[in-house]
C-alpha cells in the first residue's frame, strides 16, 4: 500500500475508535508530516482520501475536521424469523438475479462477484492458458470423481488456517460451493426433513431446500454474532431438525464472524441433539483480520461437520471449483457428487493447484482483504451520506457485502424496477429468506468500490430509496 | 482419408456384404491397382490394413484370402431384466471405475473417454488458451444460470441434425450430461417413483436413481433395435411409471440405433400413458452413417421429451459442458440446475461456441466417425480372434464402445482383478444394470484402437478370459 493510504487508514482507525471525535479539528498537515516522517503532499493526499471516504471535511484556512455525519450507522435489527419450518419460496426473484449474465454496462452491485481484475490473479490466468495449450489426456479427460489429488492436498493445507487438520483424502472437489452444499444436504436429509438456517441466509441454500422438498427453519440472527443459540436450542427441542446450515465466518449477507465461543457452543448443541452441521466457509479466508477466524469444523471431533467452500470469492467464480470436507458423510457425499455432475473439470483444478503451490494464494488474499476492508469503509460512508436517515447498515468483518435495512414497508423489488432504467441492480433482501422476509433490505457489493462510477451509483440508489419512501409516506 | 484407407474400407465393406466370401481369393494387387487407378504400393498398403483388421491373410505366392475366422461374431442375447422395479446397487463397482484418474500407464479400455489427441481438436485448445489469457469479467465470472447465450444458439443449430427445431431459449447448459440427466430426473420424479430404463444402461443414471431413492425398471433390450416396446407397454400397464429414460441413438453400452419407427412408437406409448421421456443423446452425433439418426425429441409435439447431451464424447469430457432441452419442464429443470451447481463455467462455454461458430465441429465429427468406424472393425476382429469361441459381441452403429458377452457364470469383476497387474482395466457389465446383472459381460473402449499397444492389450484380456473360464470348468 502506498504511504498516503497507510496514513489515511491510520487516521480513519483513530476516528472510528473515537480518538478524534465528530466536529473535532484534526492535526495540521505540518504536524502530521513531522510526526510520521512523510512529505506534506503525502499528508494532503491522505486527508483527501478521508474526505472521499466521508470521514473529514476541510474548512478554509482552518484545516480538516472530523465529520459530524460520520458515525457508524445503526446496525440492522436482530432478525425475527418465523418460528416454524416453512417451505421455501422466492425462486422467481432469485431467477431474475441469476439469469442475467453480468453485463459490462450494468454495475455489479447485486451479485456475489469478487474483484477479479487484479494483478495478483494474473499468474492463475497464465496457468490456465498454458495448461489448455498443452493437449494432454489429463486436462481434457475425466479425472477422478473425488477431484485432482494435487488440489485436494493444497486445499487440505489451506484449511490449516482455520484450525482444521484435514488430509487430502478427507476432501472432495465440487462444482463450486453450490454443489458442495447441495451434495451435503442430500447426503444427510430426505424430502420433508427440517434444516435450521441462519437468517438472512444465502439464497442458493434456500433454493436447494426448496428443490429437495425440505423445510427451512430460519433462526433469529444477530448482525454481529450470528444465530441465536438460545433460539436454536429451543428449536432443537421442539422440532425434529436434521441439520444446521450456516455461514458463520464472514457471513453472506450480514458479514459477521460468529465468536469462537459461540461456534463451540453450537457444536456442543449439535452433539447433544445429534444433528449434522453444514458449515459454509466460502468467505472465511476474506476476514479483514489475520489470522482468519476458526471454522466450526476445526473443533469437530466426531465428523458431524460438513465444511463447504470454494474459490469463487477468493479467486474467481467462473472457475466453478469448490470443495467439501464431509467428515463421516464422505461416502454419501461422494455418491451425490457423482450422480450430480460426475467428475469436475480438470483444467481449473490443475491451474488452481499450481497457483497455491507456487505460494501465490496468500499474497493475493492479503491484497484482497485490504481492498475489501477499504471498500467497506467507502460503501458505509456513501450509504450514510446518500441514504435516508434511519437506514441501518451491517458491519461486515470480512468479504465484500453490505446489508442495508430500510424502514419496514420499504419494497426492494420496487427499488430494483425503478433502478433498471439507470442500469443498476441491487440484491433484494427477500431472496435471503425462505419465507420472503427482508423485503425492506438490500445487499450491496463493494468489491469494486474503487471504480470511479461507484459513488455516483450508490448516490443514485440512495436517492431512489428516498423518493420511494417519500411516495409512500 | 488417405487413398489406401479408402480402398481398404471399400474392400472391407464388400467382405462384410458377402461379395467376397470366407476362404475366397481376393483380386490381385495388379488388378486392383488398374481398377482403382492407384499405385501398386497403395493396394499393398490397403491389403496390409485388411490383414491388421483380421479380415484377410496373405498366402505365399498366391495373394490375399478372406479370413475364415472373419465372421461377425454372434450378437449378445436380448437382455432379460427383472420384471419389476428394483433399488439400484453397484455403487462400489462404479466408484472403483471413476475414482481412478486416467493414468497414462493404464490403457483406457474401461472408461467412456473419446480420442482427444486429434488434430481437429487443436483449435478448441487454442481458443481455451486465448480466452483464459484475456482477463475479462465474462470468462471468470458468474454467467447466466441458463448458460451462455452464444453457446445455446449453436447447440440449437446442432440439434437440427437430429431433426429438432429448437431455439436457444429452449436449452439450458449443464455441467456435463450427468447434470442434465440428474436435473431431468429430479424435475419429473420424486423419491420412490419408478423410472423405466433400457438395460444394460449408463451407470450414471442408475446411480442417480439410487441417490434420489427412485426405482429402476429395467426393460428387455435388443442389441440391434433397443428396448422392447411390448415389454414397455406391459410395464406401463402394470406399474405407475413416471418416466422412461433411455439412450436410443448409439446406445451406451450396446451401440445400437433404435429404428425410427420404434422411436415414434415409443413416443406414442409415452403419450398414451402420459409419461415423460428422458432421452440421452450423448453419442448420437457419432453415428457412423450420415445423416445421423433422428432423436425422439424431434418427433415430440407436446414437450414431454427432455433431450440430454454433452460435448464429452464428441469433443472432450474434461470440458464438462452439456445441455438439456427440457420441453415443458424448463422451469423445473432450471431450478434444479441452479440448486445443483449454480452457474456453469464460462470459459469452456465460450471456447466451444467459438469452435462451432467457426465451422470446425462438423469436420471434426466426420474424422471421428471414420476413426471410430475403423476402430469397431479392429476391435471386433481382435475380440473374434483372441477371445474364446462363443463370445458374443455387439454391432455398434456409432460411438466407440463394444459390449462383449461371455458365457453365463463368467465373472468380469474377477477378470478386472486379474488384469490389474498388467495395468489393464475393462468396464464390468454389472455396473450397467440396476440389479447387478451382466456380470458375465464387459464393455471395451475402442476410441484409440490405433494405438500400437491396443492389439496386445485385447489379446491379453482375451487370454485372461480364456484362463478364467478354464479354471472354472
Ligand atoms: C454463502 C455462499 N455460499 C455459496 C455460494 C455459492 O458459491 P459457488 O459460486 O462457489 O457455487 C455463494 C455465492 O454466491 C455464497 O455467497
Ligand atoms: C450414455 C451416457 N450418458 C451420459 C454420460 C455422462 O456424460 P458427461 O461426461 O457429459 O457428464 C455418459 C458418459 O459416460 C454416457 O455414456
Amino acid at each position: 500500500m502506498t504511504l498516503y493510504l497507510n496514513l489515511a487508514e491510520e487516521l480513519a482507525a483513530r476516528i472510528e475508535q473515537g480518538l478524534f471525535r465528530p466536529g473535532e479539528r484534526l492535526p495540521s498537515v505540518r504536524t502530521l508530516s513531522q510526526e510520521h516522517g512523510v512529505s506534506l503532499s503525502t499528508v494532503q493526499q491522505a486527508y483527501r482520501q478521508l474526505e472521499d471516504q466521508g470521514l473529514a471535511t476541510p474548512r478554509p484556512k482552518s484545516g480538516y475536521f472530523v465529520n459530524q455525519l460520520r458515525q457508524q450507522p445503526e446496525l440492522p435489527q436482530i432478525s425475527r424469523a418465523p418460528q416454524r419450518p416453512v417451505e421455501v419460496s422466492q425462486w422467481e426473484q432469485v431467477l431474475e438475479l441469476v439469469s442475467e449474465p453480468p453485463s459490462s454496462d450494468v454495475l455489479q452491485l447485486s451479485r456475489g462477484i469478487p474483484d477479479i481484475d487484479v494483478p495478483t490473479l494474473k499468474p492463475l490466468l497464465r496457468s490456465l492458458s498454458r495448461l489448455s495449450r498443452r493437449q494432454s489426456l489429463r486436462e481434457l479427460s475425466y479425472g477422478a470423481v473425488e477431484g485432482e489429488i494435487s488440489l485436494r492436498q493444497e486445499v487440505a493445507r489451506l484449511t490449516l488456517d482455520s484450525g482444521c487438520q484435514l488430509a487430502a483424502e478427507d476432501i472432495v472437489i465440487t462444482t463450486g460451493c453450490h454443489e458442495a452444499l447441495s451434495a451435503a444436504l442430500r447426503a444427510i436429509c430426505q424430502p420433508g426433513d427440517i434444516v435450521a438456517v441462519d437468517s438472512p441466509s444465502f439464497h442458493g441454500v434456500m433454493q436447494a431446500l426448496k428443490g429437495f422438498g425440505m423445510k427451512a427453519l430460519e433462526l433469529p440472527t444477530d448482525p454481529l454474532t450470528g444465530i441465536s443459540l438460545e433460539a436454536l436450542e429451543m428449536a432443537l427441542e421442539q422440532w425434529p431438525i436434521k441439520a444446521i446450515q450456516l455461514t458463520p465466518s464472514c457471513n453472506n449477507p450480514l458479514g459477521y464472524v460468529m465468536p469462537e465461543a459461540n461456534k463451540r457452543a453450537l457444536l456442543a448443541l449439535a452433539q447433544r441433539f445429534d444433528v449434522a452441521i453444514i458449515e459454509d466457509d466460502i468467505y472465511g479466508d476474506l476476514a479483514y483480520h489475520y489470522p482468519r477466524p476458526r471454522s466450526i469444523k476445526s473443533f469437530d471431533e466426531d465428523g458431524r461437520v460438513l465444511l463447504c467452500s470454494s474459490f469463487s470469492k477468493t479467486l474467481a467464480p467462473g472457475l466453478r471449483i469448490g470443495w467439501i470436507a464431509p467428515g463421516r458423510y464422505l461416502q454419501q457425499v461422494l455418491h451425490m457428487k457423482y450422480m450430480g455432475t460426475g467428475m469436475s473439470a480438470q483444467l481449473p483444478q490443475l491451474a488452481i493447484a499450481e497457483f497455491i503451490r507456487d505460494g501465490l494464494y496468500q499474497p493475493h488474499l492479503r491484497q484482497m482483504r485490504k481492498q475489501y476492508a477499504r471498500g467497506r469503509e467507502q460503501m458505509t460512508g456513501w450509504v450514510s451520506r446518500y441514504f435516508p436517515p434511519g437506514t441501518r447498515v451491517s458491519q461486515p468483518q470480512g468479504g465484500f457485502m453490505l446489508w442495508v435495512e430500510m424502514p419496514q414497508g420499504f419494497d426492494s423489488l420496487r427499488l430494483n424496477r425503478r433502478l433498471a432504467a439507470s442500469k443498476l441492480q441491487v440484491a433484494p433482501g427477500s431472496i435471503f429468506s425462505a419465507a420472503g422476509k427482508y423485503r425492506n433490505c438490500i445487499r450491496l457489493n463493494f468489491a469494486c468500490s474503487h471504480q470511479p462510477s461507484m459513488e455516483a451509483a450508490i448516490r443514485q440508489v440512495g436517492e431512489t430509496v428516498t423518493q420511494l419512501l417519500a411516495e409512500d409516506a
